[in-house]
């Protein structure tokens, strides 16, 4: 079998395994009084000291959420209430989490203007400094994604952090791809707001955390108990938290080139056995595990049933949205056509993928593409004479 | 040691520790649409099945969540703002995760009504009936707790419910400290949307639900890839669904008598050590292992940490405040005085308590008041000493 959706979801690195298997013998709630209590509250204040650390952050800016659609909510939606400004900027290629937030808030009154990507999928600084123009103080936050999570383009966030501070606006990133595949450092980027989740980079399950400026004001999602700042209500998730540091750790301190080098493996295998194949993204300023194509002639859906059927695990796009038969929001704000969005698949490496995953799909991917366009050829044939019957 | 303090949290049960520790192991995003994607939701609608059967619920009526405090904001908010009336209704005990969300709302615009409690700290129907008043189209939603987390009161949800349904209003109600402890049914209890939290009851950290009927509309505090019928998006967390579907199933067809008698013990020797201690809540209509005191003369955060040092773990109320030198809104509203609340203990026994543990208190609970009322006294006389001299 060849896993190759680590985007989706990475297995968890045994340092974070051992960490929070560890954690989940201890008692107490970090919020009670009594020794166990205080037990626990110091364990979680040690993992955000070294999630901070391994961040480039204070641990006073870390809010420990349930992972990356919470934080992206929290950020967006939070901020935008906190500022009382009209404005929200966002780019078109986000996650679902950050896009479907910013167009909830556009139903509530909110001013959207939505940022055009470029043919890689970047979001430049000028856009940014376009889309602010000459009523910054309107804006209540930008938002636009570290690294975007279907075709790896990374973005120059110090730069369009620059830009969003130069006119007082807050950028929030979402980062979750990011962090443990590329340098990320909070403090460096300028960013206002860092969205990272635990377990895209080898940590567990629903836990995730909010990098969060303490200059940034930021209306809570979830009214409770006060934990967090105050920002993010909720029993401290004592074991997740442990083990997302530990992974956080481990994820920020590994060497990417393996995975790079196995990703270029990839691409080349899979351009030698379909040499019509489209590398999509920015192919310099990518993930280092992300390889991006779209297969003429054939539907991604169908291509990735056939590839499973031999073992091997990719995706059509982001996995939050699997399984809604429309074509890639972000492939169609690169300026795809719809038809050929639809014949798209990502290829996602990550800690644990070896040189056999990539031989797998080398070996799968050409027969695969053959049978995948020949069932389209059958649709369209089917479809054409079904409708001269009509 | 004697841990007196599973309102708070309760130890993981060995059962749901193998489930979750298997599931553990397993890869895959249930909303991948490869194999292990597919396994991955496969284990996740099983563990919905089994945790809505326990509950007397439909599987189509389970919302996986990130816990009860999420629940809670879920439903209140979400619930008002797809409703768009104006009025929200909740009860003055309410656990903070409610009361905050609720306080919210009415700066947003909601217009609040309060149901007082009555001594016992219990809501009557007829109170509800009341507040609906002869507006009940105005009114988005109800809110009270099945069974109250500090004094343990247990509320007649079914009646509550009757009343709001003769109205057409529906009721939430905050079940994280009565699923496992009493028998809940949502569908005989009549409620609209029902709140739990695994950790309450032997399950993992970060999980919870919220039970929502399906004719009830509730707008998503998190929006983004659709999980959970679009009411409550992010990755699903599958380990700790399943590892909390375990734990429901023990620990609603665990006997509670057992847990019971204990706090009878516990009851029994508090008052046979401190004659004048006063037992509050519902006597009789109350969590079976809740046993909550007030202690004359003394502060509970002293008398907290006096045990503390004898190896005897409990809290002044709910964990979630607990550090904020504050008297208990629960007590306050059941007409206790602010100086009485401050001398208060809640003592909570759970699935692993034992007669060593009520031992323990019997022997410690005496000598530790008694040392409390000296320090309270010593207290008072510097006070009143230092204001003579100023």
């Amino acid at each position: 079998m060849a896993y190759l959706d680590h985007a989706a979801t990475t297995p968890m690195l045994p340092v974070a395994v051992a960490a929070m298997t560890e954690a989940l013998s201890t008692l107490g709630n970090a919020s009670s009084l009594h020794t166990s209590g205080r037990r626990a509250r110091r364990a979680v204040e040690e993992a955000r000291e070294d999630l901070a650390d391994a961040l480039g952050a204070r641990p006073s800016e870390v809010i420990f959420t349930a992972g990356g659609t919470e934080s992206d909510n929290l950020a967006v939606k939070g901020i935008y209430w906190a500022r009382e400004r009209p404005r929200v900027l966002s780019s078109t290629v986000e996650h679902h989490a950050v896009l479907d937030a910013v167009e909830w808030l556009g139903g509530t009154g909110a001013q959207v203007g939505w940022l055009d990507a470029d043919e890689s999928g970047r979001i430049t600084p000028q856009r940014l400094a376009e889309a602010i123009g000459s009523a910054p103080e309107e804006v209540a936050l930008a938002t636009v994604m570290w690294a975007n999570n279907e075709v790896g383009t990374v973005n120059e966030v110090r730069e369009l952090a620059e830009v969003a501070a130069a006119h007082g606006v807050p950028l929030h990133t979402d980062a979750v791809q990011a962090v443990g595949s590329v340098p990320v450092s909070f403090a460096e980027s300028g960013a206002a707001a860092l969205t990272l989740s635990a377990h895209k980079l080898g940590g567990p399950y629903g836990v995730g955390a909010l990098l969060l400026r303490r200059d940034v004001k930021c209306t809570p999602l979830l009214h409770g108990g006060g934990q967090e700042r105050d920002v993010r209500s909720g029993t401290l998730n004592v074991p997740a938290v442990i083990g997302m540091a530990a992974a956080v750790r481990a994820s920020v301190s590994e060497d990417k080139a393996h995975i790079a080098a196995l990703r270029e493996d990839l691409v080349a295998a899979v351009r030698h056995a379909v040499p019509d194949a489209v590398y999509n993204g920015d192919p310099v300023h990518r993930l280092p595990g992300n390889a991006h194509f779209t297969f003429p002639g054939c539907e991604g859906d169908s291509l990735l049933m056939l590839l499973d059927a031999k073992g091997i695990e990719c995706s059509t796009g982001s996995a939050c949205t699997a399984g809604v038969a429309q074509p890639s929001h972000v492939l169609l704000a690169m300026g795809v056509d719809a038809a050929t969005a639809r014949g798209s698949l990502r290829f996602s490496l990550g800690h644990n993928s070896t040189a056999q995953d990539v031989a797998e799909l080398a070996a799968a991917i050409g027969p695969a593409v053959e049978r995948a366009r020949n069932a389209g050829l059958a649709g369209m044939r089917r479809r054409t004479s079904s409708s001269v019957r009509v």
